[in-house]
């Protein structure tokens, strides 16, 4: 069937950014690949018999409520529960703060479409996340970007590109997607601060939060703002919006995120989202409620973080092993990826292809990047995926594929 | 905590609708009324024991795979199920012209941000339905409306129409919502050859085509257009995306629906779609698909088929028996709604506030127009979520409002 009509009726956004990562993926199905470019948690870690349990008790005491359409604004247990839940991190939020997204992407397309006009620029870290770029890519954003190092977005170099006049920032602080760093909590009020003084809203982007492994956690910029706010010394914005997911404590089928703002752009998000998909599955709500609730979350999220506290170690370990001196990486305290730095002459996208024929996989670092191509020389790995002896298997492999583009020796043959 | 920014910050789009129907829903939350006002299936006929029995095996079975992240076209086996099923009414598709949504609302949304630039104008049936009015809102449509009768668009009114240039039609062709018609056979080809010569894609919206309680299945409108394409007669468009969901044969809660189109479009919202929410959850896919299979959604579609017969049957005899001679109905012959005309001098929105005090809720009709107000005479009844005897005392209540309104009493006092 042919549609010539389409290249002529389609809308002419920006080109849309290819998802690398899921072209990739692909290449990465095989069976002997030992693979750290995707994002996926640990599926042993699921729980499958409290979901088992869950079933039991949805079906058998709500499932018609289960089943049959229910609020744009998301099931009123979960959002309960997801308010107290955050309060332990200082985050003072009613359920009416709380909007269920049909996972954190969601928040970031709903972002967009209520804040973006084409050619609007955001404010984003070099490198980000590579998802918050296709969701803003669509509603035709331009970027300014603000590069990271170890502390997280370098907060003396924001103000340059705050005056470039952004419509946002979008700031990953905990264990950032891809770099793996933290931003530091003295980094936090200056941000903070600077989001006042230019008037313009963050969005903080935390799916990783819960999973630290080390330190000591920080404050949110929800709740810095807020606290900012409560000083009452004519700070009067109140404009961060918080978004988390259970993606990575839970399970990330569920397609289960949420957005804490204040009430009135809950409203309109609301209403976007009424237009986008109505609500997010019920199902999936009721369910996940039902397996979070009575302190289950908590404790599992423990578990996850011990598992994944080993990984991220076996990988440290590794790479201290395996890789040549002139190669650096990120020290994560958090979260589910690293981030490697390579010398100035290898390239990793030749380096991926023979990465592969090693039988192993990361993602490329230039995906990242929304302005500039900064990122040839840097590769994304991820630990929570595979278990420690695979762990240092693949970055064995891996090392051998960086030794050589290092040295720029005869092609491999395999 | 004041959020004055939001204001100055949010997109200048077209005003959003307000969901009136949504709002008007919670004024309908009272026990003893009865509700017209829905669209809501009736929970009764969830297959509950079923879905015990699917989540028990894909918890014991594939487990990993339905908490863990998935494709962004879709569950590969529910794909294929779904094209396999389209193939009795003549829809030939493989697995790959099948992209998996959050429900039909999302299929929407995606071609709204496919196609839709502000100030393009879209093709609509007037009266049609609400949420894709929001869907497109969003996204700056203007629109181009053509009237319904008893046997759907008025093909014949449809030429004035194209010639201002709308960039694509929509159309529900079976039972529509709001109208509860059907679009003749004859003018199903009218429709699809004018399309043609105007050089313009139809979006074919089908979410209550399997539920039809009398006469003959009509071929749908992408039949009709690959009929054409094979004839090889010059025609050359091959250009109607089709829309259904499982939100009517199985559960809205779900939130499972999908698009049919040709390879390059689904290429295209794939794209669109990974931005929007990376996939449509795993966990309500493979449930889904568990439920379905094995030809249990057929057997439980007959179930559907004779409940709703049934209450559109009884709404019909209790319309006849209550209602003065001067109002008129469709008579649906398939689909959750009907649609009844009142004398010119009743006001529908003042008619919804006296029926409220007596208890039964209705939609005005006015929501479902999108241009001009001819709605104010029009009222959109759902008999699928009250039982036959509910229906008739809700229809005479109802009886009692409209009664009422067209003798211009004095107001009723509670």
């Amino acid at each position: 069937m042919s549609t010539p009509w389409i290249h002529r009726f389609a809308k002419r956004t920006k080109a849309i950014k290819s998802s690398v990562i899921r072209e990739l993926l692909k290449l990465t199905q095989r069976p002997e690949v030992i693979s750290f470019a995707g994002g996926l948690p640990a599926p042993e870690l699921f729980p499958i018999e409290r979901f088992q349990q869950a079933c039991q008790r949805v079906l058998a005491e709500k499932a018609t409520s289960a089943l049959q359409y229910g609020t744009t604004e998301g099931y009123a247990p979960l959002r309960e529960m997801i308010a107290q839940n955050m309060a332990r991190y200082g985050i003072v939020a009613a359920a009416d703060n709380v909007l269920i997204t049909s996972g954190s992407q969601q928040a970031l397309d709903l972002i967009g479409k209520l804040l973006i006009n084409p050619g609007d620029r955001v404010l984003v870290e070099a490198p980000t996340y590579l998802g918050a770029l296709q969701a803003f890519d669509v509603y035709g954003a331009e970027y300014a970007s603000v590069p990271i190092d170890d502390n997280g977005v370098q907060t003396e170099r924001l103000e340059e590109a705050l005056r470039c006049g952004p419509k946002f920032m979008y700031i990953l602080p905990n264990f950032q997607n891809p770099g793996g760093v933290t931003l530091a909590e003295g980094r936090r009020h200056q941000l903070v601060l600077l989001a006042e003084r230019y008037g313009i809203p963050i969005i903080e982007d935390d799916p990783y939060g819960q999973l630290r492994y080390e330190g000591e956690h920080l404050p949110p910029l929800i709740v810095i703002d807020r606290e900012n706010l409560q000083r009452d010394d004519g700070y009067r914005l109140g404009n961060v919006i918080y978004l988390s997911t259970f993606s990575k404590t839970l399970a990330p089928g569920l397609r289960l995120g949420w957005i804490v703002a204040p009430p009135d752009v809950i409203t309109k998000l609301v209403q976007l989202k009424q237009g986008a998909d109505l609500h997010t599955s019920t199902w999936a709500q009721v369910v996940a409620y039902e397996v979070a609730c009575d302190g289950f979350l908590d404790e599992h999220v423990r578990k996850i973080r011990q598992v994944y506290r080993e990984r991220r170690d076996a990988m440290l370990a590794a790479l201290e092993e395996f890789f040549p001196p002139e190669v650096t990486w990120t020290h994560p305290a958090g979260g589910l990826f690293l981030w490697v730095t390579l010398p100035e002459d290898v390239e990793c996208n030749a380096l991926f292809a023979d990465a592969l024929r090693q039988d192993v996989a990361f993602v490329p670092g230039d995906s990242f990047y929304a302005t500039g191509d900064e990122g040839g020389r840097h590769m994304r790995l991820n630990f929570s995926n595979a278990p420690p002896e695979q762990i240092r298997e693949g970055i064995r492999r891996l090392s051998i594929a960086v030794r050589s583009h290092m040295k720029r020796p005869q092609p491999i043959t395999v």
